[in-house]
């Protein structure tokens, strides 16, 4: 298998990236090869300085670098030499079998979306992100933030979507879904929620354990929160922040360090025809590491398969 | 003034309403009268078996109960000698300046706008809570559960209402508003923040600040932030669950300790036509004394007028 990784793409690229991609090579099988895009000259000096063998990496030359703050559709148009649109340029060909950067998210959705291209049968992609139990493990909550204003369709479709990635990628046995909602009852919500309870409850493919409220967010009721965009990205956003209350005050504690993104390396763009991840602006080595080691297992699960058959 | 307080809503009720009606009293001036509603012959003989002397509380007989768990509109219209029925009925013949209760939160908001009513101008009520900051004090987060659906010009005067309860209540001057979104740019957001952002830029009766993020709701950014009720709800008991993931784990800290609801007492129901205010339903006596002075102070800052002056 091939491994693509924006080699430019974060606040702390290239170093960050490359010294990521150095320790995820050590933990590799030989075949399974990392395709690091990025200056091809520059990387391969900055490997034999750290004192990696470039010979254990493909290259592909994609000088140009897409801003955090660029406008997505526009930058990967204009820039096709860029590390992300070259990278996009691969996994549609199939050249690699995954791609993950670091870098421009907006970049990442666009490229997924207009090159990659949704799976039949998707309405819309979603992008998942762990959210750490507080007895231990990982629960899965998506959409975080590929859409905005969602349709009930689409949260019945992220339910599954959720379920088989939990289920395939985490190894969790029939994962319990939940919907995030402001009440118990079957009848609370607001109008998105109200819609995609039935549709839930009728979904014989996912396993709806009902409504969920934000305080069971780390609890064990659920293993997979489903959301609209708007509200899973606040969610993600709040917790983060108090993760990082936690680390200033000098708080040690194994459910706080579960909260930390560089454990679980990024968040898969889940729907669309191959596995793409989206790394944390500020991802350290640490982070690019478990972002390859991602990229390596939803390959090796045949995700992108298992996907397009349920949604066939 | 007189300050009306449910003696019988909470789930430790009257023991934790009648223990806090006590402390509250203590603290209260000579023309600052407790009215409480509930079992008349009981209340007195629990105030007496405490020590406490009947004659500094004022008492009105209303010895039904609407449950946790009731409907709303139903058990308000079915049970009329029920505590939070009689309250509404005082409050809104002006007999009591203030009511609050730790019982139904919906019964509560009924109560509110069918009983009190919406102040004219006003779309719809809100409810508002406190937000700890980081470094010392609170900001105020609406709506966090009367309007699940919201639409741009209700968000709009949600950030006029909580404005003039932080400057008003909290003595905050000139408050910052934040409107709680996904993205810190004008453009970012879902339907409804994308349209609420020029209203609220325009507003010449508030200090806009610009968008807001998950990450920013304990900061200084703002003093006031800005949502529609669903999203504050899901925002407000996840904020709560990781306070007690904080408490269970015996962590102290004064920001960790600012999460707790006991301080401030409960949320206003604000743009009614008089003080209401909503107790967490586990309600501890020190949580109700501090509903009780909530509510004078909001009786004290002639809070309702001053709203009704903003949306004449």
């Amino acid at each position: 298998m091939k491994i693509g990784l924006d080699v430019l793409g974060g606040d702390y690229a290239p170093d960050s990236t490359i010294t990521g991609a150095i320790e995820a090579q050590k933990i590799l099988q030989d075949d399974q090869r990392l395709v690091l895009f990025g200056d091809h000259d520059d990387t391969v000096e900055r490997l034999k300085q750290a004192g990696a063998d470039p010979d254990n990496f493909d290259f592909i030359h994609a000088p140009d670098v897409i801003g955090m703050h660029e406008h997505p559709t526009k930058a990967i148009s204009q820039k096709p030499n860029s590390s992300i649109a070259k990278g996009f340029e691969f996994l549609k060909d199939g050249k690699i079998d995954s791609f993950s950067s670091a870098g421009n998210t907006g970049a990442m959705l666009v490229g997924s979306m207009f090159s990659v291209k949704t799976i039949p049968g998707v309405l819309r992609p979603a992008i998942a992100t762990n959210v750490p139990k507080i007895k231990s493990g990982y629960g899965i909550l998506l959409d975080v933030g590929a859409n905005a204003d969602c349709k009930p369709e689409m949260l019945n479709q992220f339910a599954l979507l959720g379920s088989l990635y939990a289920q395939h990628v985490y190894g969790l046995n029939n994962p319990k879904v939940g919907l995030l909602n402001i009440g118990e009852e079957e009848e609370k919500g607001n109008n998105l929620t109200i819609s995609t309870y039935p549709l839930l409850k009728e979904n014989s493919s996912i396993n709806f354990i009902g409504n969920t409220e934000g305080r069971d967010l780390f609890t064990d009721l659920a293993d997979v929160y489903v959301c609209d965009g708007f509200t899973g990205n606040v969610v993600l956003k709040l917790a983060e922040s108090f993760y990082v209350v936690t680390l200033k005050k000098g708080m040690k504690d194994d459910f706080f360090d579960r909260f930390n993104y560089e454990r679980y390396g990024g968040s898969p763009i889940l729907g669309v025809n191959a596995p793409v991840i989206i790394g944390h602006g500020i991802s350290t080595p640490e982070a690019i590491k478990n972002m390859v080691l991602l990229s390596r297992d939803m390959i090796e699960s045949n995700f992108i398969d298992i996907i397009k058959s349920a949604f066939n």
